[in-house]
């Protein structure tokens, strides 16, 4: 565990001051352009010295011949080069007195032939200055916090609570606008490369002492440090979830990231076993690592196992019903005080069984906040499990039925959404049991974003809500376990 | 089999020149009233007939105090009053020699006590009179292509080539959204409520005689007529493919499904035998049931299993791969020919084993038509699956880096989005072979929507796709062997 976060050999590369920038130029198509116009266009405060041979100016900034004509020390170096001179460019580097760099250009390891050589080579001149560096063959990293960003992708998301640590760039970087999608984005994000020098491990223990970061998300080809990662994992497991998606377990996983990051992988029961001796909760695709992160990171522990599902249709609850229980989460009958109560919400061609069938209510705080009002308060569960379906478009449509006029509809919608919205907030803060929503809906529904602004997760479909609350159940017994 | 469409008798009930509609008023929060909107709004072109005893008019349109007052004959009639009077007024549809309807009113055998006997009365009333009819206790039916919604939600999307029939109404009215967000939509939908006299059965020989249905979907929480369901099916599967989703088997599943219709699930080894004996698919959530769908309904039979995984981002392509390596499907190595011709294309970063990994390319036709060209020529694989991300807005910047004026930004980057759909519409056009995408993007994307609209299926991430394909290939088996 670090002391601070400051500690943390990964702190400058994400918190930089200043940065040298090599193989950026005025051609918009080439890679190292790309990432400076990232890192311009999410605003970054701290000076930016492009080192080029032959340009005055790069993207409108002064340029410098050579690393030693930089005024200052920058506290970082980035290099986007032809492999063969990455080296030499580090080199300039290290003479400079830069102690931290991102080697983005790839070439090596991965590549095989004259690339080991090479990643050798350059490993040997950060060890003679004492260089620590991400990469290389990476796609940079990202710290909204910070506004900044070095990777190929603008970041237009807000900053959100999911560190990342990944073996693919891609899984960065292509996933901003994914997550965004779910009103979510991420606190900091490492594309770690071929981890010639910095790991995955000094990542997570990074993100472990980040206070943006509530979950820590790991996409995994390849454990070089198997020991050290476990250690991190059982020491960062009771205050922060880990959640990994390892790839490497089957043949064709396996070769697929040896031409990728040159990494080994090894045997899925072995990866298997070090996430569960870890306490990492382990996803099995990217949608997965997202919505374990989701849930993990929105809400309060899971005392146990016992799931009330609320819907006010049959099929979808009858399919969350069936998810849950494959999954082995138990699904109570209610109480009889508590269906006693229901009585009063839940019309007669209802369900106050479990899954407790609303049908049709024509008030909406039946469904937004009496009925899940008394679920919350039952002794027999410990998660309350919400299908969301709601017709906005309809909704709107009701509105102007009902006479309100065009120049009104906006904002009366949205005052309508925002009190809904409003009631899962009340519930939420009243309540210590983690509500999780599903639906088939998505975030363009303003309610359904009105009721996740208030920090519940609404799952796209009831089998992915169902595998996220069994995480959470995990979690929370390793969280306890390990603590 | 049916020998022609219009001996099915769920036929009148979908195609009605003309139409009686019991509980439809001028209350716009009455269910009744909610149904014949949907109807208006589809641009149905039939007569509609609706029948108040108080009413004028219902809708604009002129009310009949009682159904024997209607002018001709209607093909069928819909009704959603209490369920005391249900009864009644199908005798009084048997009377007037009405021969088909619809019960969408609950309240019978799915509450138990009274319904019971209620239902087991429908059934009596509707046997006397000849008269078939779908449900109690559905939400309708939508057949687009005839202009005719009767369930509770408008259908604005294109007509599609999904025929479902489901033993929830959820899941055929709240797909609409959900299926148009991928640019698809249903031929026909079923709600069958309680099946007291047509059932699902029934539905799946009309939806395999319809030739708008390319692909016939199911959501089951109880198979009733076990021996009848195998043989449609079997009958089916040679020139038409079924996908299920069946949700009884686990014992909340069944608890929950119970509630609902009122059938009685069986053990999750029992339906799995009877759809593997029907050679129908089997799905296990919702969203696998339409990208099943969308898989078998846009793509040719596979020949095998052996899977080409194109890529430019290393991440998604071991993720794919992975996914294809646990469900059993090949990924073969290419043929030393064929990694010459790509060698043409695929950049030294680049990887031509196989996933064939592009890396990073300028040129687009590269991507887009020559290496799929290549690709889809090995001898060695029987079907192309291939990644797409593709920036749309970071492209739309480039355009205006390149001087392309604002005003001419909207159809330049049309014509560029279409001309990229067009190279993967040539390929579909010029193999036999499948061709399956998937992403982390959305059909808001419009290069996503230009290669789907060429009949290309773009699925949800790597593990969605890759259970598609493993469904395509199990299916391409079951149609051979039972020819």
């Amino acid at each position: 565990m670090l002391k601070s976060i400051q500690e943390s050999p990964v702190y400058p590369i994400v918190n930089p001051r200043s940065i040298a920038f090599f193989g950026a130029s005025n051609r918009f198509t080439s890679m190292g352009t790309n990432l400076l116009t990232s890192l311009k266009s999410i605003g970054f405060e701290g000076a930016i010295y492009p080192v080029h041979r032959t340009e005055e100016r790069v993207l409108d900034l002064p340029a410098y011949r050579s690393v030693s004509d930089i005024p200052e020390v920058p506290d970082m170096a980035i290099i986007v080069l032809p492999t063969g001179v990455v080296s030499e460019a580090l080199e300039e580097c290290g003479k400079k007195g830069i102690k931290h760099a991102i080697v983005v250009s790839g070439g090596f390891n991965e590549s095989g032939g004259d690339g080991v050589a090479l990643e050798k080579q350059l490993v040997k001149t950060a060890n003679r200055y004492g260089i620590r560096f991400l990469g290389p063959n990476c796609i940079g990293v990202v710290n909204p916090y910070h506004r900044f960003n070095v990777t190929f992708f603008t970041y237009d998301s807000d900053p959100g609570f999911i560190g990342i640590a990944s073996q693919s760039g891609s899984f960065v970087t292509q996933m901003f606008d994914y997550l965004s999608r779910f009103n979510l984005g991420f606190s900091t994000g490492f594309s770690v490369g071929n981890e010639a020098n910095i790991d995955i491990v000094d990542c997570m223990e990074y993100l472990a002492a980040c206070p943006h970061t509530r979950v820590i998300a790991l996409y995994i080809e390849a454990i070089r440090r198997g020991r050290e990662f476990i250690e991190a994992a059982r020491s960062i497991i009771p205050h922060k979830p880990i959640v990994a998606f390892y790839v490497g377990g089957s043949e064709a996983g396996k070769r697929a990231g040896l031409s990728h990051t040159g990494a080994m992988a090894g045997p899925d029961e072995l990866y298997d076993g070090v996430f569960r001796q870890s306490g990492v909760i382990r996803a099995h695709s990217i949608e997965e690592l997202f919505d374990f992160c989701w849930v993990l990171g929105s809400c309060n522990q899971a005392k146990g196992n016992r799931v009330i599902i609320q819907t006010h249709s049959g099929g979808p609850g009858a399919a969350a019903a069936d998810a849950c229980g494959r999954l082995g989460l138990q699904m109570p009958i209610l109480s009889d005080e508590i269906q006693e109560k229901l009585g009063l919400y839940v019309p007669h061609t209802g369900t106050i069984s479990n899954p407790v069938d609303i049908t049709f209510s024509k008030n909406n705080l039946d469904f937004f906040a009496n009925i899940p009002g008394v679920l919350l308060e039952e002794e027999k569960a410990d998660i309350l499990m919400v299908y969301f379906y709601i017709p906005w478009k309809n909704i709107r449509q009701s509105f102007k039925n009902m006479g309100i006029h065009e120049d009104q509809m906006d904002e009366q919608f949205q005052n309508f959404a925002r009190s809904l919205g409003d009631m899962f907030g009340q519930l939420r803060a009243n309540h210590h049991k983690p509500i999780i929503g599903y639906t088939y809906d998505t975030t363009a529904n303003p309610i359904i974003r009105e009721i996740q602004s208030h920090g519940i997760p609404i799952i796209p479909g009831p089998t992915r809500a169902a595998r996220a609350i069994e995480a959470l159940v995990r979690y929370s017994r390793y969280r306890e376990e390990m603590a």
